[in-house]
């Protein structure tokens, strides 16, 4: 019989279920570190190749490195034919975290790791591919035009994914931002679907099935669907004071305002300052006078009422709203940067490997004698 | 900063994560009980369909029930076209697991699960279609022939699988196998899939996201693999003498054995002796005096040389074998199974859920300053 020790918090909150180099969230610097750097320092200074080095790789490259890593994630673009045809059967209203986790789960038929010594390969290639998975399918299943997925006109992947989804190259500043943003989503310690990543690395299986675990454990509303969720809530308010009344009303129902607080941090995310600077930046560049002011006061509001603060998906939203990113694929976008840690990840869970098979409580029937059908 | 209290084991084994009242295991009766009944009579008496309503809908079913539920998942058969030319483009030498795992995960853009009123509906769909996915990419890419999914002649999961796959009636004694296979392999607690599917149900994810991962999670050898690595190693021995030879060679070797010994039980797996008989009994009626023999003297070894016992999986790859089944389809009818299992446990968490969120200890580096890049 398991002697099961008692349940620290439901969900597992605040027990440790592993070991891991890769991150701090809540203790030192700003609040977040990547192997030590400050995240505040990253998303200021570095590229996000940069950081996915850093974080796969094991350090921030020199000039050579970068130069020779971007060349080869360049690349590895361009879809698998069968690839193509799979993402062709998906209808236009799918899910886009759907069709995200049916493209990394067929690209594993057709290119399958077989052998560890493959994973850093085999996650270049996602790296290279995951903006062109989403962009085919939704140019495809929306405007039925088959994207060329071997463009090499732009040399980042934050650039890669809006010249495919916009056909047209990209301005310096949405660059910038998207360097951002896929900086601040890289990681970020065993939260649901990077545990998901590490449970399915515990068994010993591919990369591309842990991979699919994390898109499809990311895909939930209380996870990476916030800040499509946060968007859905204030595209809708044309003034500040029509947000403040609505988020009033929403507060007294008790409805949850999504983009707020964490299960972590406790006074801030280090994440939202950094985000916001970009879409403040960019409403001054499309002359907006709505969006970024309604999320000001979002901002305050819940401050002032609640003592709640934005996490990284608040002023995600309008940020991408400005550059013209569609509402449902927010998440894919964030499946393109998380990436890198849920592999790095797998990558720690292999070279340190327990099967993750924990006990339960059990609260069901006691033992009982079988019922034979006509007893029942 | 989170006070994370210690690791109680690594892989969290011995640490209650959560709450179920669906199974216990090495606890009461003969080691493993579904709802309270234990699996010794279950597999005796019930059929897997009795099981899965058990599971799912929470008690054993009367005639009339079951007659119904069976009725309802026979007509729930016939894969979706775009499903089945999505299976058509995967190739023969593909990892069946990455079949099962891409087939539910394109099912999930086909029939998205709006609403979690869907989930009961949305698992009857994938127990009607999961041995249909196998076997259509199977007889597909293997033989180039598209098997009619849509076949009633059989009425139960495991006859409908024989049939696609064979194109034979199967017998009355195979159909007996199929459900006690089916159902000793049915539910076991907080295992890896398992606990994959939870935490990924725990963002509020779909069904079909929470399955996908839980396939992901069941292919690695440590998990679902090991009826397949158990017939790998068996099929090569002629004698039992010779078995024997090689497995002390083995031993000495210190490899790796596959289908024996638990991370729960201590003395036994109560499954093994359930399907045991059937393995002999299927070894009479081909006339083998081989491969039965061969596992019965490995059983042996195991035991004298270092007291380890058969688990689940060590018979289970001879009985399916005297079924000629191909052994890189072991693995998928785990999966048919497991199944209810695994959504049972998706409408536990979803009942009572809190997001899955451990912590993790830190052994990274320090925070460190950035580095320019032309000081790297």
């Amino acid at each position: 019989m398991p002697n099961n020790q008692p349940i620290g918090g439901a969900g597992l909150r605040g027990q440790s279920a592993g070991v891991t180099s890769l991150c701090t969230v809540g203790v030192s610097g700003t609040g977040l570190t990547y192997r030590g750097y400050d995240i505040t320092d990253l998303a200021h200074h570095a590229e996000f190749e940069e950081v996915a080095h850093l974080l796969l790789i094991g350090h921030l490259p020199n000039q050579a490195e970068l130069d020779n890593y971007k060349t080869r994630l360049i690349g590895l673009r361009g879809l698998p034919q069968a690839l193509k045809e799979a993402l062709e059967l998906i209808p236009a209203d799918a899910h886009p975290m759907d069709v995200m986790r049916t493209g990394c789960s067929v690209l594993g038929n057709l290119e399958q790791e077989q052998d560890f010594s493959e994973q850093g390969g085999a996650t270049e290639r996602m790296l290279a591919l995951f903006p062109a998975i989403i962009c085919y399918w939704y140019r495809f299943s929306h405007d039925g035009v088959r994207v060329d997925t071997e463009d090499h006109s732009e040399d980042s992947i934050g650039g890669y994914f809006l010249k495919l989804l916009t056909d047209k190259a990209p301005s310096e500043l949405h660059k910038k931002v998207m360097h951002c943003s896929l900086i601040l989503y890289a990681e970020h310690e065993f939260n649901a679907s990077t545990f998901a990543a590490r449970v399915c690395a515990s068994t010993l299986s591919d990369l591309h099935s842990c991979i699919t675990a994390a898109i499809g454990t990311l895909r939930g509303p209380l996870h990476g669907g916030a800040n499509e969720a946060a968007m859905a809530m204030i595209e809708d308010w044309q003034t500040p004071d029509e947000a403040e009344a609505n988020i009033l009303t929403m507060l007294e129902n008790k409805d949850k305002i999504m983009g707020f607080g964490h299960a972590i941090y406790r006074e801030s995310d280090p994440r939202n300052a950094l985000i916001k600077h970009w879409s403040k930046e960019l409403a001054e560049q499309v002359g907006d006078t709505q969006l970024y002011a309604v999320s000001e006061r979002v901002e305050a509001v819940m401050k002032r009422e609640k003592g709640l603060f934005c996490n990284a998906d608040f002023f995600h939203a309008s940020a991408y709203h400005f550059m013209d990113i569609p509402t449902k694929l927010f998440t894919p976008i964030f499946v393109m940067s998380r990436l890198t840690g849920w592999a790095a990840h797998v990558f720690e869970q292999r070279a340190n490997n327990r099967i993750i098979r924990p006990s339960a409580d059990y609260d069901g029937p006691e033992a009982r004698d079988w019922l034979p059908i006509d007893k029942r």
